[in-house]
């Protein structure tokens, strides 16, 4: 086998490391925190972007870009974003360096200090709604519907590829609308787009809900989140939107003259995922062997081996692959032909499943007699020797039928994994084996902040298109009355 | 009109900026020197994106990402590049800030400071090779060709929209080779992508051509540049690609095994465009009404302004335009109606030609009657009325018609502004001008510098496939014996 990677049951947290690295997705850098991620891992990420750029763009979201740099004063302007985000972040305070007056390399010009330091963007809210009022005079300025592909830093002290790094990549989109119910249609068509986003496209089967007021984001009256499962069993966040009221609006002064000749101020939106989703997908799909892309984000769709013991096999078998491979590709599919010859197909084998290749045909001198190819599925590591004949049309309908059955096999684990739970004793047990628990809460922070004290747990989200259940019942911890069930689970 | 713009002929620097900020391409942000890239200017640079990136994936370059921050230390491994780079630059020294004890918003935590400074990336050679030694051990893992889409930020005092500001966006290619050849080629291979996407998709007639040494970019063995001739006989280097020789592999020590066996540095190129290419795009082709956008590049190829004195009148110029919109669109061309009810036509004609839309169409009342269309073309600013049968045909037609005449047109005007210059006096006056001269130099960047001196003219290029003049002379200023004329100008 190509590369050793540590089985799940052994040590999940390692078993993610590996895949990350040994599929050669990304890896470490140079600068503490710092990724950098591999051109297998960005083709996945740009195809997530393409199709997520898409989407947004029906929505009628334009792209932008506004500075990395957020001058420190914006930060004391909206006093719940400044709690939320101001503390860990990349301070920049000089704007020059010089040579070492001792010859040893250079240093810092303590004469290029900034008059105010400047933040590297950890989010763009203020240096936006700074521009924006400058955009924003009128009613027939609005909506102002941007979105921004660009870097963030958050300076964490603890980092995992992808799920927490110091610079990630992310989409953030920034809106602004007329009225309060036009901003919380656009938060909630937003998260919509990230669930389809996941479920069809990812093949995640995210929890679209609300978080409750401790976890929303600093600033915003509303936070929708998409939450997906792990294999682990914990919740990862997969993506938010938020309804930020008229906070950012006030804070920049932006406001608008309506239809009535009034002035108002702002309604605003925010909405992002990142390359934190990268993370998601090696975690819900990968197995023992690798990981397992679903096809539609797939960079090699098919990946054909060759098998052969003289040069004159190997060139009738490779001139049968060039054929596939056209058919294969015209019917919109990527196709790789693995023709290295150092290495031995079970190598090859191997290494693409650690690659998560969706489909791998393999092909000998014994097939091209026959007319046979074997066709191998990642999803289910079974494989079949077919006819050749119409083998193209068989692997358009192959790829769809595991794009459905990694989606179907994780909705599967999931369903099997969320229970309701009406005991306090019984919710610290199973919180630890990896549930999502649907428990009545009071809706206080005071008893959320306790469990969570407790055991780790935290209201991943109060559902709206699933798990849905609003009924009477007790608080799972402090027994007063509840009108709905909200799901707890450990989350990463 | 719509916003009134600065005549070239009064104030072409005040003209400039006229045209990128009233067509709204960009702005200056909160931040000195740092713009905000607006929607109708980034989905320009988009179109650039897509047709650049297929252009190097056909070249087999792969997209990655590598960290925003280098460690300062990097800077001082690279003798040459220190130099060039390592002086103007955002330094992050702290990774926190804290409540001002004086309550008055937030300051930086002084117990915060980093133990090494990072540089906020200049351009990324440094930290791509730290990274380069994890990836390359064998000759097979060569060659390494990989891009990032970026963004950068270089301390700059003065900065003009697009031209030089402080943090821009751009695409950096860094690719590892085995044979010194090969990287040559590569970087040779690379500069002329560059050209090509400058003539064919940006109408604008480079000068392709090697750098002087003191012009080359700090650490390279070779510079091959793209040089553009602005409407006031300027300058402006538009790409570069960088032979890098084994500089870069010897400061990060990235060695590989050849196919004997040996130890050997691995050779390196570099090659980038930047969002400066906004810039060059406003300077070639706009006019004293406004932006002029090549076809290829126009987010809005052909606008559509209906004229009507009722609503009935409207409704039915609405509903032929709405059809001739989707026959147009079928023909891949991007089409809008505007159709907004509170602007005069003349007032919309105005606005898009300010934003450069290549093809306009007015159709009224009397155009339905007679089954006519007024058909008015950006570049020439010609209107013509034609018949609606064929239109969309004729309108694909145009388009091209369109990109091709722009191009024609300033490769005309630098023509004619491209002259021989044998004497010292003339070439004093003509270069301040607006000329390009082609004149021999001895080769030494002695007179090269006195040259700039004198009269602020470089050699922007020893020409490789345009204005090539191999023939014995003497240096324009040394009279000194030279044997190929090289191109002066005054730059960007």
């Amino acid at each position: 086998m190509a590369k050793e990677v540590t089985k799940r049951s052994e040590n999940y947290s390692q078993w993610y490391n590996d895949l990350a690295l040994k599929a050669d997705l990304a890896e470490q850098s140079a600068v503490r925190g710092c990724m950098v991620i591999k051109p297998y891992g960005y083709a996945i990420w740009e195809k997530m972007q393409h199709i997520l750029d898409a989407a947004f763009k029906e929505k009628d979201v334009q792209n932008a870009y506004f500075p990395l740099f957020i001058p420190k004063s914006f930060f004391s302007k909206e006093a719940e974003h400044v709690a939320g985000f101001a503390k860990e972040c990349a301070v920049v305070t000089h704007h020059r360096l010089m040579n070492d007056p001792d010859g040893k390399g250079v240093v810092v010009d303590p004469d290029a200090r900034l008059e105010e330091e400047l933040i590297v963007r950890p989010t763009s809210e203020t240096i936006i709604w700074s521009t924006y009022k400058n955009w924003i005079t009128s009613w027939r300025d609005l909506p102002v519907l941007c979105n921004q592909w660009a870097n963030v830093v958050r300076w964490e002290m603890r980092t995992r590829l992808f799920l927490r790094t110091a610079e990630f990549l992310w989409q953030e989109g920034h809106t602004a609308h007329a009225t309060a119910e036009e901003a919380q249609q656009m938060a909630e068509t937003m998260v919509q787009v990230y669930a389809d986003f996941a479920r069809n496209v990812m093949a995640l089967p995210v929890i679209v809900g609300h978080k409750s007021p401790n976890e929303r984001f600093a600033g915003a009256l509303d936070t929708l989140t998409i939450e997906a499962m792990m294999q682990d069993g914990k919740a990862l966040q997969a993506g938010t939107s938020h309804f930020l009221g008229q906070n950012f609006a006030k804070s920049f002064d932006v406001q608008f003259t309506n239809k009535e000749g009034k002035q108002e101020y702002v309604w605003a939106t925010s909405w992002g995922v990142s390359t934190r989703l990268m993370g998601a997908l090696i975690m819900a799909h990968g197995d023992d062997n690798g990981l397992v892309l679903p096809p539609r984000l797939a960079p090699i769709q098919v990946v054909m081996v060759p098998i052969y013991r003289s040069e004159e096999e190997h060139n009738a078998v490779i001139d049968k692959m060039e054929q596939l491979k056209k058919e294969i590709e015209a019917l919109g599919h990527s196709v790789k032909i693995d023709d290295r010859d150092t290495l031995r197909p079970g190598f090859k084998f191997a290494e693409w499943e650690l690659k998560g290749v969706p489909v791998r045909l393999a092909m000998g001198a014994r097939d091209l007699a026959s007319g046979t190819v074997e066709v191998a599925r990642r999803d289910t590591l079974t494989k079949e020797t077919m006819s050749i004949e119409g083998i193209a049309a068989h692997i358009d309908t192959l790829l769809e039928d595991i794009q459905q059955n990694i989606y179907n096999k994780a909705l599967a684990f999931r369903d099997a994994n969320v229970e309701k739970c009406d005991s306090w004793e019984e919710f610290q047990e199973k919180i630890k084996t990896g549930k999502f628990l649907l428990c009545h809460w009071d809706g206080t922070a005071e008893t959320e902040q306790a469990i969570k004290e407790a055991t780790k747990a935290t209201i991943r989200c109060i559902p709206v298109d699933s798990y849905v259940c609003e009924e009477e019942g007790r608080d799972i911890y402090s027994g007063k009355p509840s009108s709905r069930r909200v799901v707890f689970a450990i989350s990463y």
